[in-house]
């Protein structure tokens, strides 16, 4: 119904995940709309994130530095690594502010029906920076089959180099509604249930 | 805490209207995903909406032709006119498949509040396409208050031109209910009322 020229960015926006045709004509109108050096702006932060994101070499969280920040970071605790499956959970992590030690992003989790086996994701890439150093490696991935069995995985690895392997506690969250707590995680909390 | 040059791209998702920040983090990670072809198609598509599409000389409807395709078409009745305050609002209407005349899209509505007024929209335009073969002029403007004060002004300044002016009919939508119905949705369908 719109120009041919307007409908062709109105399919490329409503391509993009959780975006409905009314979303993506919304934003196809808003950006037709722009101011021309706005939409200059943000095709170049399309392209600076496209060319100058890639993964940091040591924990392989995205970073735009050979060696991200808290890779090069000398205030950061370097016998901890956190092992997580995404940069998302990174920095929902960071937020917290409450961890002090270093990171490493799998990029996804062991999951064989979507065949990605241990070698799609970045597991060498850990096992080959636990140096001397390292002394615990917390399996921080999701409480999903796929990450818990990720998790036993790379515990399984890592033990036999006698290197202490934690998993963060599954319980009910805080605020939330024990009535409402499915049975596997009400499960979890009475099971990681401490003396207080 | 992502790279710099995510950020300032999760930044620019995150001031389009309806994105907030999750959103503009889901779509921003989306597209540095996407394989570089996909992301020259999305930049070119920017463009081309960006460069190509304009209003019609005529009707004032967007257009990527000098002369939008409701306005060249030989099979619409060019007698009537129907006024719309958005471009949105055309293709609402073409979906229906029931009308057949012209279209004229003001582009806005007449607001004092808000410091736009006559002059602001397009309302020479209209005035200055009213030839001898013009009939009607329904005005299809919304029904709020800047809606129907902008129907009232078109329509003083028409009826001394010897055209027909007409309203769209308001009332309680097919489908809805009476008992939730406002008090002035419910009075116009009063009004309106016909006989069967």
């Amino acid at each position: 119904m719109y120009p041919a020229s307007l409908e062709l960015l109105i399919e490329e926006f409503n391509k993009m995940p959780g975006i409905g045709h009314k979303s993506a004509v919304r934003l196809a109108f808003h950006v037709m709309n722009m101011p021309n050096e706005k939409v200059e702006k943000f095709i170049s932060a399309i392209n600076g994130a496209k060319t100058k994101v890639h993964l940091c070499s040591s924990c392989q969280n995205l970073t735009d530095k050979p060696l991200c920040d808290i890779c090069s970071s000398q205030k950061r605790d370097k016998s901890v690594i956190c092992v997580m499956e995404s940069p998302k959970d990174v920095t929902a992590l960071e937020k917290t502010r409450e961890y002090n030690g270093l990171y490493h992003v799998l990029h996804g989790s062991i999951s064989p029906i979507d065949g990605v086996g241990p070698e799609d994701i970045k597991i060498k890439e850990l096992i080959a920076r636990l140096s001397g150093e390292v002394t615990e490696v917390i399996m921080a991935t999701n409480p999903t089959v796929e990450g818990e069995a990720t998790a036993m995985y790379i515990a399984r690895l890592l033990k036999p180099m006698g290197i202490k392997v934690t998993r963060i506690a599954h319980g009910i969250p805080v605020g939330g509604d024990i009535e409402y707590a499915d049975e596997v995680t009400l499960q979890r909390a009475m099971e990681g249930r401490r003396e207080i």
